[in-house]
């Protein structure tokens, strides 16, 4: 075999219920995607197992072998030290404590690689600052609305870490003081208490218990009464008047939430971006801009300040972790 | 006279009541101090020909000529093109409307001087980095709470412009969706229609016309009837319920719009300035904190995040311009 210099980076988007691992060749295109459940309740052996497998199946579907490859990025929904690459703890994964990350795809590896790890979040907010909705900005906040609020910001090009690493916790702007209380540990009356998938599903599934007419029930059903985006997204074609009125309701706070942000930080774009975005973006993104624009402080180049939809979807973060184990 | 390198510069804090003009050495001290009442009702020139006199007076107070100045910054709370270093508009000031001040301040000078224009509260902002509370720390927030509540984030060393040059609107973060409209431009429900001065007085009008018991009428009618910061000091010293129980909900709500900005930001310091904090900061800090606190998304090293009033008070405007002319 003639050496070759290793041209491509793997980006892992580890996130609660799913996997996402990709790899990206040196024009930016993504040449393998494999998609695994994260089967979170499993435990930390068996998603560390998943992982190493996905890597493995990303390298057999793009026909490249590991020399190949020169960096692995990956992004975690919990807490680390980026500078030892050693996961600290990921709640919602059982005995995901102190695993050394970076450590552990070198091994796979067997080579020299650069690993990056990060938070999820981060990673896709970068990934579609670089190849996306943000590519050509400076100044960016990207929204991740899913079973959380997660946030990124990117300021003069660069992601805001933060005093202690934690910055963009967009989703912990309290919207509606006194307000309804979030699920794990978010704040009371925070927009993820408010506009969540999680908070979307806590306010149909109460209206009807109430007994409020919807198909809702119909569609829960052909669906394992799993009440995901996809869903809410079938009931609001269908004209579902419980539906759109409680997304609606969340759409209006959205556009509260986008104009405090805009008006503290005065990006040039604001993206939206996570499950619920994926699936209802643009029908969103119509209610929250006039609520958001009238809330604006500065009125002044209105037009200059984009609110859009994640033109890279899902594989942002798989992208973004990618990009930044470039190097 | 021998020729002396000019070493001081000269900063003006143009409010809406009064103009505050000093004068800085080159060890950043103030060395003079001139206050002056802005009289916004006679109009622009009025105005302007008051800003002159203030500079001539702190020259003479100083014991200083113009020669020994190199520069004059001045903070004003309108719009304006730093660039050009004119003022667009200052809603306030009738007639302040392409004032060229940067011209102005030349001619005054009639020599070679760096002039700098800036938001009022983001000269003070940088005053206060620079000297006061926020002195050895590298991300802060300033929030100054008065008629209404302004705000300035610093970033790894450097003010947040924002790409419309409008970053720092913190006063304009929605913390109670559908609450009270604010006066003036700001928006409904956001925290500067919860807690600034303006808000305060509101509320405190309002019970006093409902009859609660109160001895604001009292302190009120030795104060012209203007309810200043000065007056809910003395009222909370001298144990009035009304007004501690209205300026404990107007903390309550500033400690969840700390959590806010804290969770989006991320930075190692908040500093309370502004009338309300020069005269009450400590009894509200008290109050404040433990609201932000409990909010704080990332509870591990709290204890980098201080929250202060602003040490520097009234003078961080005049100083933190004078210390931006120094170039």
């Amino acid at each position: 075999m003639a050496t070759r210099t290793a041209t491509h980076t793997i980006g892992i988007d580890l996130g609660g219920t799913k996997i996402l691992t990709g790899i990206v060749n040196a024009r930016n295109e993504m040449v393998a995607t494999v998609k695994t459940p994260t089967n979170a309740q499993e435990g930390a052996q068996g998603v560390l197992d998943r992982i190493i497998v996905s890597l493995d199946q990303a390298l057999v579907q793009s026909n490249l072998s590991k020399s190949d490859i020169r960096g692995v990025g990956i992004g975690v929904p919990g807490v680390f030290d980026a500078a030892s690459g050693v996961i600290i703890r990921i709640t919602n994964i059982d005995g995901m404590e102190n695993v050394n990350m970076a450590q552990l795809l070198s091994t796979w590896h067997g080579g020299k690689i650069k690993t990056v790890l990060s938070n999820d979040v981060r990673v896709a907010t970068w990934g579609e600052y670089q190849l996306g909705a943000g590519k050509g900005h400076k100044n960016m906040v990207a929204i991740w609305v899913g079973t959380g609020i997660g946030g990124g910001i990117i300021l003069n090009g660069k992601v805001l870490e933060g005093s202690r690493g934690s910055a963009g916790e967009v989703g912990h702007v309290v919207t509606l003081a006194d307000g309804p209380f979030a699920a794990g540990a978010g704040v009371r009356g925070g927009i993820e208490a408010l506009a969540s998938r999680t908070a979307i599903e806590r306010d149909l599934r109460r209206a009807i218990a109430d007994g409020t007419a919807t198909i809702l029930p119909q569609i829960l059903a052909k669906n394992e009464n799993q009440l995901k985006s996809g869903v809410l997204r079938k009931a609001v074609r269908k004209g579902d008047a419980l539906t759109i009125s409680v997304l609606e309701r969340a759409a209006y706070y959205l556009g509260l939430h986008c104009a405090s942000v805009v008006n503290m930080l005065d990006p040039e774009i604001v993206v939206y971006g996570g499950g619920l975005m994926e699936n209802l973006g643009d029908w969103m993104i119509e209610r929250i801009a006039p609520v958001a624009r009238r809330n604006f402080i500065n009125k002044s180049n209105l037009d200059k300040i984009s609110l859009v939809a994640t033109s890279l979807g899902e594989p942002a973060g798989a992208l973004g972790a990618a990009l930044l184990a470039r190097g």
